[in-house]
């Protein structure tokens, strides 16, 4: 029943007609942010569930915008009607963050200063920066605070920083696959990806639409690596292996590895979709995110005021945000007494497997959102 | 006094004046090898040896070619009067291998049927293609047995093949930091590094130079990503962690970590001196070579035939070519009664670790090599 009444969804933008100063010194006029949300909010507001999207996410986490979508939202597998983040219990909020390219205001929006779109005009978001709209967002819901902030990689960092912004706001963090910040090859691959973009003769110093063209080739080669990266080897060996499309060598540089052809493919999906500005401000503002770096870089310091319980999670192969960047977290909230859950998942998908559904990370979601307590529903 | 001796080398030209059938099919009507010697070759020429290079290398292995040069060969800390590889014992051959751009016949060679560069016309060349190749050498040189083929890399892969392709022509196979073939994830890197220069704009389908041109941006960003990959994720942030240019952050695009300006100084410096058209070879010749693969896969049945001894070495933080890689061989050698010996270095370095001076490698090499026996040099 529910399950069927949940799965067609509508997004809703959200326009906030006021002036957000950013971290970087700018200020932008207005923005508006594209929402979803899943369930029904209770009486006492004390059921909200703030979902942070990762790198290449949206709104759209859960069901279809039509009965005839093929797939569903980015996080259907876990947030829906019976799903570990159930919607049956809870009211789920989705957003896609300031300086996206899905709904919210980023580059590709009209800038009111020129009534061209931004392009690199757009100024740099930070992980505070998208944590501060997402409470002006929670105050337009009614949402005092949340029973709690959930997200994978770049989105485990915004869980992260809303306990350390705004302590009083957030009963529980999921911080999963995340980092409390990257290392210098995580920065290397990311700038690596900026480069491939930035030099792409189509790229016109960011102003790229002004042109009528596309910095495809290098959002192509960006992507590409970086969904290397978040592949396990191991996992990319049992799906691909050295596994040829002809029995013989072709001598040429067309696709002759299957994992070739499947690279390319990602690569050529994703540069037709996304766009690169917005690639440029997420991969920065992830470099960027350090939340210690203030407190001397003592990260235990960092958290001495945060006040959520917490649930980490990483996975065994994951080699772009291995388990002992999330060992470095757990360490830190022990250390500073906060209440920390950790499970180290064994699983062969890579930094993907946040998106999979290996069982032990599923039943530990599962148990963990079955364990937050929430008031009543209205009656019916 | 000897170190003094072969401090200053320099370069020869061998030409091959007849045609070579390669495995793709083609044939080169000549052609023409940059090598360098040191050390003198016994009357008994049975204390030669071969070092062969990985992707990037040439035949400048160790010396100066003038006293004001910067820096020495690729290998000079290994090869040299008194180094593990003693060259008051050993007669050792560098080459640079067919269809690279340091002196050897490849892309940028004239074709003889054209006039013009070779270019995308140079045909694809395998490891055994380069074995083949380096056994004429050989046979100019006199040279009817090595007493030892050694390589890193794709270097270690051509030692391999040397003991599969002339069983009586090696001795010893020194295998370092290599495998018997790429994994799914190598050839992944390797294919996006060939993307990155292909749609290069000014590839040209490869005839860049007729177009006086280069595609340096895509050979750039193959570079710094393949670059990531030589070095172990440790060292990097032993070195450079997430240190910055500036105090506060830029919000540009400009380098703000240091390990940004690093890949980035890397990526130029060397886009400004390779061939495209040889990076693209040189990792296809990677992606092909697999022994084992016309013996049903069987690595161990691959070998039956062998006649050489193995020094196989393995370095801890060597992600693009792991440990596990060397243990496959290992194994196989075991299998097939061959004798063997194995060290697995620790050490922060990472792929690159093979070029640098890990003590237990470079004591390792030192020994085996040092128990090579050799008949007695010419009387003086």
């Amino acid at each position: 029943m529910s399950v069927h009444s949940h799965s067609i969804v509508a997004p809703q933008l959200f326009a906030f007609e006021q002036p957000f100063a950013l971290q970087n010194g700018d200020t932008l006029p207005r923005f508006d942010l594209a929402v979803e949300t899943y369930g029904t909010l209770n009486p006492a507001a004390d059921n909200a569930v703030l979902i942070c999207h990762a790198l290449s996410g949206d709104h759209h986490v859960a069901g279809r915008h039509h009965p005839d979508d093929k797939y569903p939202g980015w996080w259907d597998n876990m947030v829906g009607a019976g799903k570990p983040i159930d919607t049956d219990k809870f009211f789920v909020v989705g957003l896609n963050n300031l300086g996206g390219c899905a709904g919210s205001t980023g580059p590709l929006s009209r800038n009111p200063a020129t009534g061209t779109p931004y392009g690199a005009d757009f100024p740099f978001v930070t992980v505070p920066d998208w944590v501060r709209t997402q409470a002006l967002l929670a105050d337009r819901l009614g949402i005092a605070r949340w029973a709690a902030v959930v997200g994978g990689s770049l989105g485990g960092m915004q869980a992260l920083q809303w306990t350390l912004a705004f302590p009083e706001r957030v009963r529980h963090a999921l911080v999963i696959a995340s980092s409390p910040r990257l290392s210098a090859q995580n920065i290397a691959f990311n700038d690596v990806a900026r480069q491939a973009i930035i030099t792409d003769p189509d790229f016109h110093e960011g102003h790229y639409t002004r042109r009528h063209t596309l910095p495809q080739r290098g959002l192509r080669i960006a992507r590409m690596m970086g969904h290397i990266t978040y592949l396990a080897e191991h996992g990319l060996g049992h799906k691909f292996g050295r596994q040829r499309k002809h029995p013989h060598y072709q001598y040429h540089y067309g696709s002759e590895f299957e994992v070739e052809s499947y690279l390319r493919h990602q690569g050529d999906k994703f540069s037709a979709r996304f766009d690169a500005n917005t690639y440029l401000l997420m991969t920065k503002a992830l470099d960027y995110f350090d939340p210690a770096a203030e407190h001397g870089h003592d990260l235990q310091k960092a958290l001495a005021h945060v006040r959520a319980d917490f649930f980490v999670a990483s996975f065994s192969s994951d080699w772009r945000f291995a388990p002992s960047r999330s060992h470095e977290l757990v360490r830190a909230l022990i250390g500073a007494r906060k209440n920390v859950r950790y499970i180290e998942v064994p699983s062969q998908h890579g930094h993907d497997a946040f998106l999979m559904e290996d069982a032990p990370y599923i039943n530990a979601v599962r148990a963990y959102m079955h364990n937050i307590t929430v008031s009543p529903a209205a009656p019916s």
